[in-house]
């Protein structure tokens, strides 16, 4: 079944799902904002919200290397519950390893081969229910690998996914090594939405993220009782240097002052960590029903500094927990002591 | 030597860096574009804009796993003259194999130590003049990689370099393995422009290439005579699936007329073909004063379809023409005959 937009063949309702250029920062959300939630209800079987797909004979998941025609995606992927998703292909590669061993479906020295070993976009592990993917840096990365990941789960039939980020990104005011769980992902002016083009007109979606699974894993985090965890807004920029009112880039324009009061009136908006891939996470978990959230470590504390300086070893160590947070809930989800 | 802008420690000058919010797309470029501009004048010694670099003991190029207190990147990188970019890693490790091979600097069997081994981020590879680098995709990723190449060749005081983006695009009214050298990179309202978000504001920088760099590769490309070469705007997204008209994304709300209607406005504005990485590559290049060129082969017409339907070995020849005819110019630069 393919939940389908109200009035989704209809050229004339499309152009409700495209929010004005606004001149001003909109805090009340676009009226078109909600205009896009799917139609269907009951439990969740199918993730996309594309008229057109079932009419291709074919669909070629070009950045993945797989393929309706080419691989059988329901045997492949038909039992994958828990999607864990991270920028380093290395990074997620140790983290199936990881949770392969913790969840006992083999030993924890085995290897598992790269699903997309035909490309070098992605890789991707499995080891039963889990699936692990890297996806790059930035919006756009993440953004091509999760259009295919919500393909690859409409065509393998999967049911009732939960998909966690789990991240690395800057604190802002924390000690380095506290884990933020992400409550919304706010853009650079602190507004909880992310900006889609669409034909050339932008389009607002919101960046709310599924709360039970947040607070379920604050409460996995209290369990643990290993490192501080905490719930804030989490800042999603475009750009790691001159976005993220870095004093190191190639180019800077603005003051040590001015960085400083712009991460303070970040702070006072709830913001307590800044990464380049929670926006549209958020956002396409929301228009497609996923129920997701974002797990990132913070590696330095901005308000003191721009560089990571920690050594190789802490930073690792910085790196592990929020695997470490996940297995957890996986764990329990799954009823594994 | 740091070039600097004019009035560059004076915050009240900064914002004229900063162009208001625009609830119209702005065709005559914002007042604030020129203001950016270096004040050096002479033979290009330095890349970067930034008074704080200097004031830094030491300098982490994180991304790169490189830095100033663990390398000696003047020695390492001092005689760079050329950089080539392109986002598979894959990608650029064949490039610098075959441009070692080209120019007679190894056996065209040797291999090459990835620069960059210690992180999955980006990889790096070089040959006497030449460096390869990965960048993946979209544009926070290129721009990361940009803001620390910048960085290094700054620090290893590289000059007179060249850098030229050999990608992957699709086409628009061109039959596929056509190369388009980049004129104007222009953004998805078809404008020559590469918004910055800094500090929450919106900058707008300039996207004009180097003409005469374009004008030689098309030159080099009729001598080489063995595909099809033109020059045209790239139109540059940050969304491969809906950001690009595609009707086969995981969401899709508009039907395939209006997607052929968008693409029509795109070729009458002069765009033949589309990427992710070109504006932000456009803008820190001329930013910067580094003379770039963006060249991309089309993989397909996007006017007949979405997916790359293309067998491996096509796609592999057609990923081969920027190469060939990147190699030409660099070859024709040294006077390797």
């Amino acid at each position: 079944m393919i939940y389908s937009l109200a009035g989704f063949t209809e050229p004339a309702n499309c152009t409700s799902l495209v929010a004005p250029f606004t001149s001003e920062p909109n805090r009340n959300m676009a009226a078109g904002f909600n205009e896009e939630k799917r139609a269907g209800k009951g439990p969740q079987s199918s993730y996309i919200i594309n008229p057109h797909l079932d009419s291709m004979k074919e669909d070629i998941l070009y950045h993945f290397n797989l393929g309706t025609a080419t691989h059988d995606l329901p045997a492949m992927f038909g039992d994958v519950k828990f999607v864990c998703i991270g920028g380093s292909p290395w990074r997620m590669r140790s983290f199936i390893q990881y949770i392969a061993g913790e969840l006992r479906l083999s030993d924890p020295n085995a290897d598992f081969p790269d699903i997309c070993a035909g490309t070098d976009r992605y890789s991707m592990y499995k080891a039963g229910p889990v699936l692990s993917i890297s996806h790059g840096m930035g919006i756009p990365s993440i953004g091509i690998m999760l259009h295919e990941l919500i393909k690859l789960l409409h065509h393998a039939r999967c049911t009732d996914v939960t998909i966690i980020r789990i991240g690395t990104s800057g604190g802002i005011g924390l000690n380095p090594g506290t884990v933020v769980i992400t409550k919304q992902s706010v853009d650079a002016t602190f507004l909880p939405q992310f900006e889609q083009i669409i034909l050339g007109k932008k389009v607002l979606r919101s960046t709310d993220l599924d709360e039970k699974l947040s607070e379920e894993l604050l409460q996995c985090s209290k369990k643990l009782n290993e490192f501080d965890t905490v719930i804030g807004n989490t800042m999603c920029t475009l750009d790691f240097y001159e976005g993220q009112a870095r004093l190191d880039g190639a180019f800077c324009s603005y003051t040590e002052e001015e960085k400083q009061n712009y991460l303070e009136e970040a702070y006072t908006a709830g913001v307590r960590n800044i990464e380049m891939e929670s926006s549209v996470f958020a956002a396409m978990c929301k228009l497609s029903g996923l129920r997701g959230a974002v797990v990132c470590v913070t590696l330095l504390d901005r308000r003191k500094g721009d560089q990571m300086t920690s050594s190789h070893d802490t930073l690792n160590d910085y790196q592990m927990r929020p695997q470490k947070l996940v297995r957890h809930y996986i764990k329990k989800q799954l009823n594994v002591v």
